[in-house]
């Protein structure tokens, strides 16, 4: 069987084809075009994924989509996703698998994402995993006792918004003082904007900054020059980040930790931090347990969304 | 069978019987003295099951054992219990299981309070259930999908340890600012001593507090008859548990969550503050999803370790 991971983003639909081990076969991308509706939607993922179908000469497959926002597995709706044009109770599993035929599982990306680094990053090697995706937003994705959890509503993993400074900096979510708003890309980049105002003129930060702009990657090349500015802010970030994750292993108890996501790739700016950071905890015990990997696969929402789709019609097959 | 519910403090060894039904059958205590060492505690906490299991005419028993600390259910040892003389890797299940020739499963008190809120006080009605114990620490017992979690190493739900307040109230535990720092029952008594220097002299919470001491029970007394102080004490305790509850439910979204031990019985006097905390929550679903309880049940630590022996005995029977 061949596993179909569809990454159901505002502007693109992403697909990606893998084999039963997960290895990659092919991979593509279409617009979105949320303003279109959900019946042009699903009509138009299906019929690409069809034409996937016969170029695979026929083979079974089954699929597995992750949208950001909240989606429960069970029904197979879409609750609410905020950058599908505010899409509300949203059927999709059950008109995708009439147009195709094939089985359709539906999920928050993040927990695919969490579903990735199980089962393709960690080989399902541990069992409690929680993976941290790190964009313009910061999302969680859990796999407790080797299964998909997703709480009692499908909201569970929430944990850019827990908050870590009381009436701290602003987040996208309204709220004040989230995780998200210290170690987001949007938050990343505006503690830059605001470091650089009181940077010395010869400071390098500010020198790339001026040529291409403030952003993560920016922040990143000055840190590599060893730009101290640029190395403090990355470090705060960690130091953030850090505070919100211990939360969630004090809750968790998780075996380990996955970060993932396009700031992850600038980790090894701000992982000492985070370990530093979990040092400082009294409470020792899942500290010591845990294992804080960072990604090596850059697409785990997808192969994890493949993945599960996989899961997802082998149980059902047995059920 | 019969269900036993061992719930060993620092001080007593509490013992419950209860029914197939949870209905309590029977109830008694001894002393712990745990400096006599694990074998010596075995033995006679042993001796005692029997002489209860004589009483109730040889039916067959079924043990649940909660203890304050690290435990491991799956292989029967106590991890690390600094109430019972610090005891380390200490063996319990399997020792107990000779002596008695009965099921015996250990674990944390507080997931037992967890066991006990999810099929005694909610009659497995939610699947996902957070308890939360209130006495002189706070800590927290986790259901997930209608099974006991403990996290990877045994040391989930440690809830009473998430900051809310960076630098802020020293708490038992060594660190500053954790929720158990504001909502232990220590911590409650140290902020109403606070309040009292500043008092006016007639004061009603001063009046009760010179009379009977600093407790929570003075507080509540005054919290009673109308005192603004003892009332903005008790809100304020609910406002930072909320702040530490809300990053629980990001992360878990449960169905349920249960307010248990002594400070609970305080409630009515600081869920309004949880409620308005909950209501300020910017991610709405997980709160929106929530109902709130506050258990009616007083031993739900016996009464889950009970219940739960008789859990962990009928899947080891189906095994």
């Amino acid at each position: 069987m061949i596993g179909i991971g569809i990454d159901v983003g505002g502007t693109f639909v992403k697909f990606l084809a893998v084999d039963e081990n997960g290895k990659s076969l092919k991979q593509d991308q279409i617009p979105t075009h949320p303003e279109d509706g959900p019946k042009a939607f699903i009509e138009k993922v299906a019929a690409f994924t069809l034409g996937w179908q016969k170029e695979f000469k026929g083979r079974q497959m089954a699929v597995g989509m992750g949208i950001a926002g909240e989606a429960d597995p069970d029904n197979g709706k879409i609750h609410f996703a905020p950058n599908l044009n505010k899409w509300r109770n949203v059927p999709i599993s059950e008109p995708f698998e009439k147009l195709t035929g094939m089985s359709c599982v539906l999920e928050n990306d993040a927990n695919m994402a969490g579903w990735g680094a199980y089962e393709w990053e960690l080989k399902r090697k541990y069992k409690n995993v929680l993976a941290v995706t790190l964009g313009t937003g910061v999302g969680g994705g859990i796999v407790l006792d080797g299964k998909m959890f997703h709480g009692g509503s499908g909201a569970a993993g929430e944990i850019g918004h827990i908050r870590v400074v009381p009436e701290g900096e602003l987040c996208n979510c309204g709220s004040r003082g989230c995780v998200e708003a210290y170690a987001g890309n949007y938050a990343i980049c505006r503690r830059t904007a605001q470091a650089l105002e009181k940077a010395p003129s010869k400071s390098l930060l500010k020198k790339i900054c001026d040529e291409e702009g403030v952003s993560t990657l920016a922040l990143s090349k000055a840190a590599e020059m060893g730009d101290p500015i640029a190395l403090k802010i990355w470090e705060e970030t960690g130091t953030y980040l850090a505070r919100g994750l211990a939360s969630v292993c004090l809750v968790l108890n998780p075996d380990a930790v996955v970060l993932t996501g396009g700031v992850s790739r600038a980790s090894k700016y701000f992982v000492k931090a985070i370990n530093d950071e979990f040092g400082r905890q009294t409470i020792t015990t899942p500290f010591k347990h845990l294992k804080l990997v960072v990604a090596e696969t850059s697409n785990l929402g997808s192969i994890g969304a493949a993945l599960f789709g996989l899961e997802w019609a082998r149980a059902r097959k047995a059920a």
